[in-house]
């Protein structure tokens, strides 16, 4: 018997934010790995196995999944958002490039999910309604002269950003030196959304103008989101306020 | 009584997709709002009002759904994979902040799904596995100079980039000359994935080098993914290639 890896993303985080195809994959799978954190949103199954692991561990957890599947097991690894943006499918696609070539032969599917930025946006309006980008702010994984260059390429032209990964205890200074860059790039007032956990009991979403943003404001748990100069702030009597991106830019804005 | 509005994403098509929160956001309007082939995939149900209208009005469509709010309806505006991405959220929330001041008052509701680009991405490997933006190839909302700024500033700083609304019988050419002009600017081998109705019946999914790549590969409802200088293909025997960008990106390669 031959085996399989599902690499399952679980959405941003509200169980109502999964989908079907997520569900059913969770429950067909003999083993799950995973970050203990995501692992514990997925409900405990009898005959089912867990393997948790860190969340710096994530080379070592696609190759102990793509072992158990060459084994023959048929095998799940669970991400938060989406798992092919920052997460686990790069990781497991890395593994079955650079491993044995039995890994090759392997059938291996990826469950698309709710990666979150897009729920951060829907929690506040529309954000993301213009051209955007998605960047990693983590240094861990490339050099920050790069981060830099990006950052500062996706501002001048017109990009709405967001930021994955945009602090921990060990990258302390990153995203308040982003946001230094970015002031020289963009007007004061632009809106830039700090969203974690939306939906969830500790949801904690806030919007600050550019002038005032603070890395303070952000968790690893955070997903930041930078306005372009387009982006608009709407106040609203008894409602939160609303930001979104314009999907139309005049000739005379450029 | 106080009308509310809600905006859902249906995801890539494949009832599969749908989160819960959307089936469950879908059930409890009166009235739903929307482009034709989105509201077919939408199961019919008793007492509920369904009100179609082309892809090009969604003005329009934003405004007769608030009016229909105001007037104390539950109202739902549906749109294909996420809301907020190049659809129908940035457009209600336009016409919130330009209509009535009652509009403002409204509860709004927007409801996040998987986008198109993370669909194709799962289908092929993970090419958005590191920085990457989206990018609206229609001249419709902006000038095509601007499309060509952006294209540009977003492949020399390295980003993957995904491409929205690729094509249309109006915009014949435009999806050539954005190829013409990334090749200025990417190694010839550079994956270009083409993606369409992602598990779907008529799902039509390949791969093609840049150097290759032809706008009349693409059509209207295509997500077309153009990797970075990053980017690999892994050929697999007796399984489809993967297409994949590395988390990490080395100080040498840059």
């Amino acid at each position: 018997m031959s085996g399989k890896l599902t690499v399952i993303g679980l959405g941003p985080g509200h169980e109502s934010q999964l989908t079907a195809q997520a569900s059913e994959a969770l429950a067909s799978a003999q083993i799950l790995y995973g970050y203990g954190p995501y692992l514990d949103r997925v409900p405990e199954r009898a005959h089912q196995r867990r393997v948790a692991s860190d969340n710096r561990q994530e080379t070592e957890r696609a190759s102990d999944a793509l072992m158990q599947a060459a084994h023959g097991a048929s095998v799940a690894i669970v991400s938060g958002g989406d798992p092919g943006v920052f997460a686990m499918a790069a990781a497991v696609c890395q593994a079955m490039e650079q491993g044995p070539s039995s890994w090759r032969e392997l059938e291996l599917a990826i469950v698309p999910g709710v990666t979150g930025m897009l729920a951060v946006a829907a929690r506040v309006g529309a954000p993301l309604g213009h051209d955007f980008c998605a960047l990693s702010l983590s240094d861990n994984l490339k050099p920050w002269s790069i981060v830099e260059k990006r950052l500062q390429a996706a501002a001048a032209a017109g990009f709405v950003i967001a930021l994955y990964n945009p602090i921990s205890r060990a990258r302390p200074w990153q995203l308040d030196r982003a946001f230094e860059l970015l002031r020289e790039l963009l007007p004061a007032h632009t809106p830039v959304v700090f969203g974690r956990a939306v939906n969830r009991v500790d949801e904690c979403v806030h919007i600050t103008p550019l002038s005032s943003a603070l890395g303070a404001q952000a968790d690893m748990a955070t997903c930041v989101i930078v306005g372009s100069s387009e982006t608009r702030l709407v106040q609203r009597p008894n409602q939160a306020p609303l930001v979104y991106t314009p999907r139309s830019l005049a000739a005379s804005s450029t």
